[in-house]
């Protein structure tokens, strides 16, 4: 396995690079690769950038002023990508890639040459260090990449993968010049408005059962094609229902085919998401798991909430 | 005005101290006072606090295990309070303090001495430094209440006021063994049933105007007293509206009295709520400002949607 000189000394070596992000491509694998361009690019090296995804609308500010070049690519980095399956489209290139810079634990290796560091709260703290020891100042703009992906990652500090190094990361690129009120804002608080129609009714077709410590959200295709809510806006409404005071379990249905329900289940201590869903073939965490059920609406939720009201018996 | 070392000078001299938070006490003032109880009660000091209002539920955990004194107070600080009349019920206590420890620009000097540095993100910030220059160890209890002030007046980190040593103050408590992400979830994600409620109706009620680019939403004295939504609960909401894409102007019309609407404006730039709201008596900063209407809800909403029609004409 690489370490992070190693990754440094063969970037160093190489030109004509080309980068690429993960599929669905989040704030992390897009800092990262933006922020690696403009390091590559300052070091004089030929550049080129690749997702299966196309860069979602808000993260545009990320690549702003990135000059590509137009070459056939001699060597190739993954950026935040734990498997050559998450390339999406890109796969067949997982074949060839040279250098992989990541920081999942489950990182299942494709790469010529690996640098994982799972201590890494974002693989951005990863780039951060990395751009130093190659000699590249971090700019403002480098700042702005890097601080975008610590801090979506960590769901701006919020979790416990923000560790005493995250922080101290954060406050060298607040001082590079680091717009992070903006960049918070624009990654944390604007909704788009097909958001605000799935939120009216997140919050107002919630269900509560056994008491209020079990709270059930359905989301049917007919649903999210009335709101017109994506995989973006989706991201985080399963964890919700585990937000209301007094819950144990929070669980979402949502509709995948004819009778065939998704259910993802977030609990709180001391109950269990993973031993429920384990009785209905599924796994996960402790206090995140999920299952599928097949059957229709009405009999899915009675099973999975009857199998949630025997788990909290216990308690 | 008094420095620190100052500050750390008198309270290490003093004794039978009465620690003071302002009313709607909030994680700052609550983190200040628990984490000075918890230093000063560890220099031997005999130690009470009182607040005009009640410490909320969610909150409890500063002050879990700290034993109050039963005295007559030779000394009164202040921490977090910024003018004596933020007291609350206690206001008259505040001829008699004999030192204010705070952070905002606004103090209006009530103490014989104060300590004012208004560059912390949050008074904890200056509790910290305090208390390490009082030669106290900082306990994973007093950790944690620093953090929590620090996250909850930073809001996690997002806003510009979180500078560098605020993060790095973050980094130490961490390492100190504050629970960080335990208490976010406590402060951010955990919703009251009353919340849900309300966040329903803000979702589901919120109007726009304008091609999108003003949003507006009422909150009538019987919505509040049907969803139970109190004072915590409405905090934040009247920059929810502001958040939606597109939205430039962002209104709330809360019901204040019989045909009394007080307006509660935040706008994005180029927009100015300022402007709006000084058309009707009101003002504030640029970006947020309020002013008070005097007619039916739906002549009041009508005569500021107009306002604002009008100020956007221009972008």
């Amino acid at each position: 396995m690489a370490d992070m000189k190693r990754a440094a000394d063969l970037l160093q070596s190489w030109d004509r690079i080309l980068i690429l992000s993960h599929r669905s491509p989040d704030g992390d694998t897009l800092g990262c690769a933006s922020a690696l361009s403009r390091a590559l690019l300052a070091l004089g090296k030929s550049v080129q950038f690749r997702c299966a995804d196309p860069v979602p609308k808000n993260m545009a500010y990320l690549f702003a002023g990135i000059e590509y070049g137009d070459f056939e690519p001699e060597r190739i980095v993954t950026v935040d990508v734990a498997d050559k399956a998450l390339l999406g489209a890109l796969e067949p290139l997982g074949e060839r890639v040279d250098l992989a810079i990541d920081h999942h634990g489950t990182h299942r290796p494709f790469a010529r040459e690996i640098w994982v560091d799972d201590t890494a709260g974002a693989a951005c703290q990863m780039i951060y260090k990395l751009v130093q020891v190659m000699g590249v100042e971090i700019t403002p703009e480098i700042a702005d990449c890097l601080y975008t992906g610590i801090s979506t990652d960590t769901g701006c500090f919020r979790y416990s993968n923000a560790s005493p190094e995250t922080h101290r990361i954060a406050a060298s690129l607040l001082e590079c010049g680091a717009r992070a009120a903006e960049i918070n804002r624009a990654m944390f608080e604007t909704k788009s408005r097909a958001a605000v129609e799935l939120l009216k009714h997140v919050y107002g077709d919630m269900e509560f059962y056994h008491d209020g410590r079990c709270a059930v959200l359905c989301l049917t295709r007919a649903l999210l094609e009335e709101t017109g809510a994506g995989e973006s806006e989706l991201t985080g409404v399963s964890s919700f229902v585990r937000q209301v005071e007094g819950v144990l379990i929070g669980l979402t249905l949502q509709e995948r085919g004819e009778n065939e329900y998704k259910v993802s289940m977030r609990s709180n201590a001391p109950a269990s998401a993973q031993a429920v869903c384990a009785r209905f073939g599924g796994g996960g965490h402790k206090f995140a798991a999920g299952c599928t059920i097949h059957a229709p609406l009405e009999e899915a939720k009675a099973q999975i909430v009857a199998a949630c009201g025997e788990a909290l018996k216990a308690f």
